[in-house]
């Protein structure tokens, strides 16, 4: 391969970094404006993602108003106390003690959603698998979320919202699909492990366990390090 | 934030090489085998995707093995067969012209997969949004493409697969879902565009057309460069 196509081991170690050292943020969102050619390069980077056919479903929807990021936060509230309601005991508590939205801290919201019959790609590799559209949309959250962590921008994927009410609080057309609801702002920290695993609401499972060779369930054959 | 936070210069440019210069590789694979130390790395990156309630819902199945891929391969044969007859005219003579999975040529194979039933995470997250498990999935995979890039590694995404047939063939448990067949290996070159885009079967759209500002269809607030 020619050599300019490859990486330095700094570029490398950039990577490596976003990616280890992205977080979902709730807690840490500073009130800071995050500048217009900061917002500009990530959203750059989402489009950059790739799509089933080269759809590019996506759309991006930039909310900075606060009276708009105020309705959306009143719908995670109702939303959360709901799903509150299947845990109890220590694990209630628990729930009711982790911060799950920075919908109001974060000075950008973002919300990602996929047009599933927009017909760019005239449905090239939407034949066997309906669903490919959506993961596309998928891979440009990620492309922007760690774009951001680059950035030292935090970003938080808020799922726990009434989507049909989300469609109209933000005048979303029927058809589309909302596919992630971002908040996004400077952080005063970037934890070093994930909220949830520091609050012991759940643990980090084996990457051994989790990966099969040839066929499924062999484990044994492993990867020499 | 703490100065230990940020990317130099060159961190950060790598995470931008890496989301711009990742290309969906199809037909410049090469047969160079990929050291274990490599495929651990780019698997681990897939690992610290984000998760919905920590869930963590993937597998990962590398396929070396020629025999499994050969019979992953007719399966491609056979569906691209199948998609190929919605097209006609000149769409027709441009997609059998297309390129469309390196299965064979690319010596390592990766089925990721989402186990929607796993407990991980207690359902948090899950309860507005049923698909947000397999939307984490898809966050792995895009973790692998990138960290796969900065690793000079290409990596394919074949969609156009009979998923049932694929399953059978790999030994998958009938609960789960495959989300992602991705070929991986190292390449002759990576090319500046799309394949799609330089084989002209779609064009790349305006960022400008997709993003919109508070409300749906508010466009010329724009941002400022």
């Amino acid at each position: 391969m020619p050599q300019d196509c490859s990486f330095s081991e700094e570029e490398r170690r950039g990577v490596y970094r976003a990616i280890y050292e992205r977080r979902d943020v709730r807690s840490h969102f500073l009130p800071d404006p995050v500048p217009d050619d900061v917002l500009g390069r990530i959203l750059d980077a989402a489009h950059h993602a790739p799509s089933v056919g080269f759809m590019q479903p996506w759309d991006f929807l930039v909310i900075r108003d606060a009276t708009i990021r105020n309705a959306v936060y009143r719908n995670f509230e109702c939303a959360s106390r709901c799903a509150a309601e299947v845990y109890d005991g220590e694990q209630r508590k628990l729930y009711d003690s982790l911060k799950l939205a920075g919908i109001v801290e974060a000075p950008v919201n973002v919300c990602v959603t996929c047009d599933r019959q927009r017909p760019k790609g005239s449905g090239l590799g939407r034949q066997t698998d309906p669903a490919v559209d959506v993961y596309s949309t998928v891979c440009a959250v990620q492309n922007l979320w760690l774009a951001a962590r680059a950035e030292s921008l935090g970003v938080g994927w808020v799922s726990i919202l009434d989507l049909e009410q989300l469609k109209t609080t933000l005048g979303i057309p029927q058809a589309l699909t909302p596919i992630a609801y971002l908040c996004i702002g400077y952080v005063s920290e970037f934890r070093p492990q994930p909220d949830l695993l520091e609050k012991g609401w759940e643990t980090r499972s084996d990457l051994g366990s989790v990966t099969h060779f040839d066929r499924w369930g062999v484990h044994d054959m492993g990867l020499k390090k």
